[in-house]
């Protein structure tokens, strides 16, 4: 049973490894969002792509969610006396990753390739692509103007109030090799309980990715990362509200219309499961709080389940 | 009194913290070899010029003479897992280097400012030039073809048997800014204890700098890397051997002749000194093994005082 995900970052890499444990390797294809890479001492960094790697592969770290397990910060220590940025955390085994990346990138491998390239060296078995291979980045604007993303999240800490939010480049951007066809060809397509504004919405924005999702006969499922009208983690209630959505599973729904099919809620949020009804949507009220390797597997196992 | 000092790594590193012990920083030059620069991982890595910064900034690892003190190597073991190189065993806190080298390159800057730029972050206060800012590569003819040096040295343990060496890309570098100027204006040139073949002979490939040597007024002296017949440190022996020179201070004045003015040789030597004196060479017979602090600045102190 073939089986499309899109990913951001930390949540997404939760279920992911949850969706491991049951799904055959090869049935599985991660669609992770790049919106949020960035370029800091000349290397390409995609982070949401590295969390993913990292947690299928089994080297991230669990008590943060993403960077690698027993990681050192020496190269970041000593970049710091040299006035390099210091604001995003690198680790030393971390930085391979990224050295990789880059090298392939500037022989003219395709960011598909290099992906491809970290996932084998990590020893993940499902297939990781990133959305594009053309560069798009989200940009939010605060009160000071435009950032990156990582510049507003990372080094502004989510502080700056959010007036708007743009995906540079993502009219000009095509899907990657592969992507599309997982959606078409998926028997379930599955958005993982990550940022709708910065981790899913920029996937949606590299043309032909909706018009897939909207095309294919893949029962789409996503998993609410609002619960109880707040994120489960990060900055995903302020940025919604910023985009004019409720912060709620309404929301969620509101930001994955008209291509979703189900929702998979909080048993706190079951409220508004009518109201999701009204708009279309199945619902599916689960325990959503992947606290623990059994309840990653426990919420990958509900939604497998809850396919028609 | 300014002083300008012809360096390659670990044995120049020695001698010139010893000088940086008793001569103000601001009249001390160190133009340093760069025929065993290479670029890995994409970066690009200057290896002697390196060992001088780290010895002059206090952070090097003095049990090895080269590379950061206190280092550690996960970067390396994550390459290795993604089938990248691992023989130069590049460790954390030394990839802050060339990662800050690499990004300064990439924007156009020159190796002088780069370098420049990584001696300050290191807190060194003289000035380190690379010989030239245009690349020069000296390159070992072995059984199997040419090398790199640092595949001849590292990668193959300076196994291979060497039957000729040459510097690529010499004859169209030129000196770095500063070079042929500090060589001009010193009261003394002081050639360390270095590699005649590939840490010296590079810089002297370098057209305009051998010149420099002969028209400047400065006393030229050198410190013989051979004694009692055998390198100190290294496979200079056996290169020299290779290039038909004699492996002793006979062969050091050899290749340093016709600027060579004094040459310091260890005291089991002294027996060379006639015949050295008559190649016109004056002789300070001294302790040269700088196997403590005390004795690198010992031994600066003996090169100093026989200043005419």
């Amino acid at each position: 049973m073939k089986i499309a995900a899109l990913a951001g970052g930390t949540g997404a890499a939760k279920l992911l490894r949850g969706l491991a444990r049951l799904v055959d390797p090869g049935d599985l294809t991660v669609i992770g969002n790049t919106g949020d890479d960035l370029r800091l001492w000349g290397l390409h960094i995609s982070p949401d792509l590295d969390t993913v790697c990292y947690a299928l592969g089994g080297v991230v770290d669990v008590a943060k969610g993403w960077g690698r397990r027993d990681e050192t910060f020496h190269a970041l220590e000593a970049m710091g006396r040299f006035g390099e940025p210091t604001w995003f955390g690198l680790g030393d085994r971390d930085l391979a990753t990224h050295l990789h990346r880059t090298r392939l990138l500037a022989e003219g491998r395709t960011l598909t390739e290099a992906t491809a390239a970290v996932a084998a060296g990590l020893g993940v078995a499902q297939r990781v692509l990133p959305m594009s291979d053309q560069p798009v980045r989200t940009r939010i604007l605060g009160p000071d103007g435009w950032l990156d993303f990582q510049e507003y999240f990372v080094r502004e800490k989510a502080q700056p109030a959010v007036q708007a939010v743009r995906y540079d480049g993502a009219e000009s951007a095509a899907p990657a090799p592969g992507v599309v066809e997982a959606i078409l060809e998926a028997r379930a397509v599955i958005v993982c309980p990550s940022n709708p504004i910065t981790s899913v919405r920029p996937i949606l924005a590299v043309p032909g990715i909706a018009r897939a999702l909207e095309e294919s006969r893949a029962t789409v499922l996503a998993v609410s990362p609002i619960v109880g009208g707040e994120a489960v983690s990060g900055p995903a209630g302020r940025l919604m509200a910023a985009c004019g959505l409720p912060v709620s599973a309404i929301g969620v729904t509101a930001a994955y219309a008209p291509w979703l099919d189900t929702l998979a809620v909080h048993e706190g949020d079951a409220p508004l499961a009518a109201d999701l009804e009204a708009r279309g949507v199945a619902v599916l009220v689960t325990d959503t709080l992947m606290t623990s390797p059994a309840k990653e597997t426990a919420l990958a196992r509900r939604l497998l389940e809850a396919l028609p």
